[in-house]
C-alpha cells in the first residue's frame, strides 16, 4: 500500500504534521555514488520556505535539512556519496506558534480537509491542519533533489525541470512574454515579468482584502529522452497527473493541450514529424511529449490548477464536529495565494516521476 | 511494480494486444460471495462494444466475456458467488481483420504511441496499435463491473456511478438541460438531448470529411460515503488523475471546479456547510466532493479530456522507423471522436477507484 | 496487495482453481526482445505433469499452455519475441473428473485448507481444493521459463539452475553420490541414482499401505553474480524463503547451512575467501551464496521441505462443516509424495526470484 | 518496490546505519485512535538493548525513541492516540566509537556483508557494518509494538507472542522443562531454566576462545483467529518465512513441524480435528497453525535458525577490496551469540506479520 508513499523503484515516503515536532522523507531505491550534500537539497528548500514574500505565510521555519542516512564520506571519496541504501531527510518543526487552536478544533473550515478527517478517523491532529497541511511539501521538494540528481546520474545527461506560475486567479500569462530568464526575478515563479507585476498589485489589493486568488502552474521538462513510460497503468501522464494532482489545493491536470486538446480536431492536435539533424522533430507539442504513456523525447509539459488558499478573512457558514451550525472566520497569518508555493513542489514532482521512470526503463530494457 | 496493474487491495492487471488472440484482465481482491454472474459483465461489455452506431468504430467484435476462475456455484448457492481468489475474465478477439498493415508497420503515425514504443522496446506489435490500443479498455469496462458489485457490497449500500458527454469538440452541453435519464438515449452518453442532437450532425460531417473531434466526459458518483481516501499519496483524486489520465488519448482530468477553481476567489470556492435532516449539508460543491484527498459524502465529480482520434483521413507529415520523411493517412474503419467510447470506460475506472479505498477504509479503519 | 502475485520488476499473477476451466499467468516487466515460443514453456510443463510416474497423481492433464499475449513475431524477426508488454499464459483443465464431491463438501480433511478457507471467506470451491490445489504450480512452471530466459538475457550469461530431492521421508540421499547427471534418470530427480532406486520401493510400498511421505529439495542456481538482492526487507534470502515456502505443502525453508547453520562455530561456519584466478574465491559454502541478503557468485542454495500428502486412505479424525465429529478418507488419484512435483516449482521459483532481482539492480545499479 | 520496506496494510520503511547519527522507521497504515506513548516502545527497546549481559555487545547504546508524527493528544483525548497517518519514530545513534576502521575497511569480513555490499554498490559506508548491521532490528522491534496494538486493536482480543531460544549451538532444550515463564529470568529468553544455566557455561567458554555459537529461536503467537492469511503468494506462512529470514544471520525458517515434516508419514503429520467446548479443536500441530497459507486458529509457530556470530578473535583468511590476500581477526566488542538479540527481533517480525494480515483480512472479508 502507499498511503504515504510515491514511486516504485525510487520510492520515498513522506510523514509529518505541521505542528509536529518535524517532519521528514524516508527516499529509498536511489542509485549508489551519487554526491549528495545537505546544502543541495537546502539550496532548494530555502526557495519554497515560508516568509520569503508577503505572499506567503509569515510562519517562521528555518526549514533546516538533516540527512540521516543513505549517504558516506571518507578520506577516499571527493564527498559525500549516496550508498544505495535508504536516504532519511529530517526538517524540524520550530515556529509552532503556540496559539488558540479551539475554533478550528471544533469547527469545519469551509474548504479544508477538517471535515474529511474527522469522518475518516475519528479525529485528528487539528494544529495547522495536521497531516492535511501543506508543510508536507518541504519534504517533496527535499526528495526532489534527491530526484533531480538521480535522473542526471541514470540518464548520463541533465533534464532541465523548470516551472511558472501561467494563471493568478483569472488572470494569464501573455505567452509572446514567455521567458524562463524571469522566473527567479518574482515572487510567483511567473516567467512572464509583466504579468508578474500586475499580479503583485491584484494579489496584495486581495490579501489586505482578506480575499485569496488561486492560480495555474506549468512544468516543463526539457531533455528528457524518448522512452520513458510504460503502457497502460504505468503511463508518464497517469503518474504525472497522480502526482501533481496529490499536492494541496490541486484541481486539476493537464498534459500538453491539457483540457483544451477536446476543442482541436485530428488535424491540429496530431503533432507532425519530420528529421532535423539526423533525429525525429516533432513540429508542434500538442501531446506534452507523451504518447501512449511513453516519452517521446520533446518537452514534457504539465499543468495543474490550484485553487485559491481556503482561509480566508470573511466569515463563511460552516458546522461543529457536533453538528451545530456556526460560521468561522480564519485569523493569523495565511497564504492569499497557496499556488505560488506549489510551483517549486511541482518542480520536485515532475523531478520524482522522471527519475523513477528512468530507473525502471534501464531496469527492464537496459 | 504495476505497469499494467491498478489498485492497492481491489487490484486488476489487464493484458491482451488489439490483434492477439484475446485479451483479459485478473483481478484480485474481491470479497468472496458476491453473486457475480458471465452476464451481468456482458451487459456492460455490450454499452461499449464497437459497432454499435456509425461514430464509433465499425470493427466488428462480439466482446463475449468468459468467467475463468474465482467464482463458484454449486447447489446449495442461489446463484455464482466470489471466492475470495482471482476472478480471471477473458475475451477473444475474432475480427483481428487481416488487413495489410505494412504501412503502419514502417510509418510512425503522427499522435500514436507507434513512435514512443519503438523507442522504449526496440520493436512493436504494430497490429491495430497492438498493447496502446483502446481494446484494452474492454478489459476495464468488465473489471468495472465487479468494481460496482464490491463497492455495494462493502458499503452495503449502493453507489451510482454515470457519466456524460459535456463537450464534443468546441461544442459544450448546456447545463441547464442536463438530465441523466438522457444519457442512454443517444450515442454520446450525453445528458443534454439536444446537444446530442446537434453533436451528431457536427460528428457526421467531420466523419464524412475524414476528421476527428475530441471529447469532455464527465463521472459523477452518487452516494458515496465521507471518509473514503487518505492522504498525501493516497488521494482519492489523485488516484482518480491518474485512473482518468491512463485512459487512451486523455489529456487532461478535472475535480470540481476543475481548472477553472484557478480563476475563483476563496470565497467563491470554499464549499459552506449547513444542516440538514440532521446530517452535513454542502451548499455547493466546487469540490467535486473530495477534500485533503477524502471523500466529504457529496457527489465525486471527475472530469477529463480525450483528444480527437489521431487517425484520419487527410495526410500528415511523419517519418519511418529509418528516419526517411513521409506521410500516412490512415484508412478503413476508424471512431470520429474516441471520446464516446471512453464513457463507459470512466464509469468502470471511477467504480474501481472506489472499491478499492472502500476496501483500504474498512481494513485500516473498520 | 500481492495475495496472487509475486516479483517486484518481473512481476507475475496466477489465476485458476483446480477444477475450474483453466488457470494461468500474467507475467509483467519481462524485458521486450527474449524469444519465446509456446514449445519452449511446454517442454518444462511436461516435466512437472500428472500422470507421468505411479509415484505422482493420474490425473490426466495433457497441460497444453497457449500464449495470449506479449508476443509477437513478424517476417522481419527470427522468431517469436517478447514485445515488453505483459504476456498471458492459459492452461486449460481437461481431466475435471465428475466425481463426486459430497464427502469433501462437507468435511474438512485434515492437513488440507478446507477448514481454513472456509474460515476466512465463509465458503469456498472445494472440487480438487479449489485455489488451494497444487495445480496452481503449473503456472508457475510456465512462468519460470520466461524468468530463465529473462535472467540469461540481463545478465548476458547462463545461470544453471538444477534442482534434486535429497530427502524423501526420513531417508536422506549419500553426497558421495551426487551427480547432477541422474536427476532426469528417475521418477524422484533424485541426483544420488542408489537413492532414488531405494526411494522407489519404500515409496510404492507406501503407495500400496495407503500412506505417504514428505520430502526435502534442494535447488542451486550455478553461475549468478555477486550483487543481486538488496539490504534488509528486499534481501534474496528471505525473497526466496517466501518463494519457496509459497509452494502447497511446504513447512521449512534454508539457505546454505540452514538449520544447521545454529549447531556450528563461528569459525566452522564463516567461509573463508582467497583469489583465484584473479577472482575472489570462497574455500566453503556454508552461506548458500548469499551475505547480507545480496549474492557472493557462490552457488545459490535453497533447500525446502514438503510435508507428506494428507490425502490417504487411512481414516481420519475430522468434523464436518457444521461442526460434527465425523471421520474422512480419502479415496482415488493422489500423489503419495507430492515433493517429487514440488521439484521443477523449485526450480521456476529460484529462477522467479533471481530474474526479478536481475531487473532492479539492473535499474538501481546500471 | 520495497527493499527496506516490509508488510502491506501496515507498512514499516526502515533507515539507518550503524554509525550514523540515527536509525529509525516509518509505519504506514496504522489505524486510528490506538493509545501509543514512546515509553511503551522504550519498554520493548530496553529488552533488546545492546550492553544488558556479557553475552551480547558491549556497545554503550540507551536506544532511546523519539515519536516524531503520527500521535496526538489533546485535553479531551485519554493519552497519545494514532491517527491514521504516519508514525515516524527515530533512535538516535551515541556509541558510535570513534574507532579506526580501516582494517575492516580494506579487508572482507568472511561470513559478513562486506564483499557482496561492495560487489552491489561499488562502495560500502564500512563503519560497523553500515545497513547491514543488526542496530537495524532496533527499528524493527519499535515497529513491533505498535504492531502488537493493532493486532489487538483490529482482533478486539489479544493475541500472545512470546518466543524462547530452543537451541545454542548443537545444544537443543529439553521440551519437558518448557515453561513460558522462565524467558524473562535469563539471558537467553529461555524457556527450559536448566537448559539457559548450561547454556551460560558454554557460551561463557566460548566468548573466552574468542569463539561464537548459532542458535534457534521459536516465535509462538496464542490466540490468533482462523482465518488470517491469504492463497498462493500472500500466504501467512510465506510472509512469516520472509520476515524471519529477513532478520541478519538468519539462515533457516520453519513453520510447524518444519524441516522434520519431510520425515513424517501422512498419518502423522495431518492434524486430526474434534470438536472441543462447540469449538473445532486439533489435536495435534504439526501445521504450526497454518494450512494452505491461512491460519487455523491454533498457535503459530515459527523457528529460524540464526548463524554464529561472523566476527571472532581467531584469524580468518580472506582478501582485500583490490584481490590481495590476507587475514583478518575481529578486535573489540561484539556479540558471542547474536541469536540472544534476535529474540525480541522475532517477536516483532511475527507482530508485523499478524497486524498486516489482520487489516487486510478486515479489509477483504469484513
Amino acid at each position: 500500500m502507499s498511503f504515504n508513499s510515491f514511486g516504485r523503484m525510487l520510492r520515498f515516503t513522506t510523514w509529518g504534521e505541521s505542528h509536529g515536532p518535524a517532519l521528514g522523507v524516508v527516499i529509498d531505491g536511489c542509485p549508489p555514488g551519487i554526491i549528495l550534500r545537505e546544502e543541495d537539497i537546502q539550496t532548494a528548500l530555502d526557495k519554497r520556505r515560508p516568509g520569503t514574500s508577503k505572499f506567503v505565510t509569515q510562519r517562521k521555519e528555518p526549514d533546516t535539512v538533516k540527512i540521516l542516512s543513505g549517504v558516506f564520506e571518507d578520506d577516499r571519496t571527493d564527498g559525500p556519496r549516496t550508498t544505495g541504501t535508504p536516504i532519511s531527510l529530517m526538517i524540524e518543526n520550530v515556529d509552532q506558534r503556540s496559539k488558540d487552536y479551539s475554533d478550528i478544533r471544533d469547527k469545519y473550515r469551509p474548504g479544508h480537509a477538517d471535515f474529511t478527517y474527522d469522518a475518516k478517523y475519528g479525529f485528528r491532529d487539528y494544529r495547522g491542519g495536521g497531516r492535511s497541511s501543506a508543510r508536507e511539501t518541504a519534504a517533496r521538494v527535499a526528495a526532489g533533489v534527491i530526484a533531480e540528481k538521480t535522473l542526471a546520474h541514470v540518464l548520463k545527461s541533465a533534464v532541465w525541470i523548470r516551472a511558472s506560475m501561467v494563471q493568478m486567479g483569472p488572470y494569464k500569462i501573455d505567452r509572446g512574454n514567455f521567458d524562463w530568464m524571469n522566473v527567479d526575478k518574482n515572487p510567483f515563479w511567473c516567467a512572464d515579468a509583466k504579468a508578474a507585476e500586475d499580479w503583485a498589485e491584484k494579489l496584495d489589493a486581495a490579501r489586505k482584502d482578506g480575499s485569496s486568488y488561486g492560480a495555474v502552474i506549468e512544468v516543463v521538462a526539457s531533455g528528457a529522452p524518448a522512452g520513458l513510460g510504460a503502457p497502460v497503468y504505468g503511463k508518464l501522464d497517469a503518474d504525472l497527473a497522480s502526482a501533481m494532482m496529490s499536492i494541496n489545493a490541486v484541481k486539476g491536470v493537464e498534459i500538453g493541450a491539457g483540457m483544451e486538446a477536446a476543442a482541436l480536431t485530428g488535424e491540429e492536435n496530431a503533432d507532425e514529424i519530420r528529421m532535423k539533424d539526423g533525429a525525429p522533430h516533432f513540429l508542434s507539442n500538442k501531446a506534452g511529449g507523451v504518447l501512449g504513456g511513453i516519452s517521446s523525447g520533446q518537452d514534457i509539459v504539465a499543468r495543474f490548477a490550484v485553487k485559491p488558499t481556503s482561509s480566508i478573512l470573511t466569515p463563511r457558514r460552516t458546522i461543529t464536529a457536533r453538528g451545530e451550525e456556526t460560521t468561522i472566520q480564519t485569523k493569523g497569518r495565511h497564504d492569499p495565494c497557496v499556488g505560488i508555493r506549489a510551483v517549486p513542489v511541482g518542480i520536485a514532482m515532475m523531478a520524482l516521476v522522471l527519475a523513477d521512470h528512468a530507473l525502471m526503463h534501464r531496469g527492464q530494457c537496459g
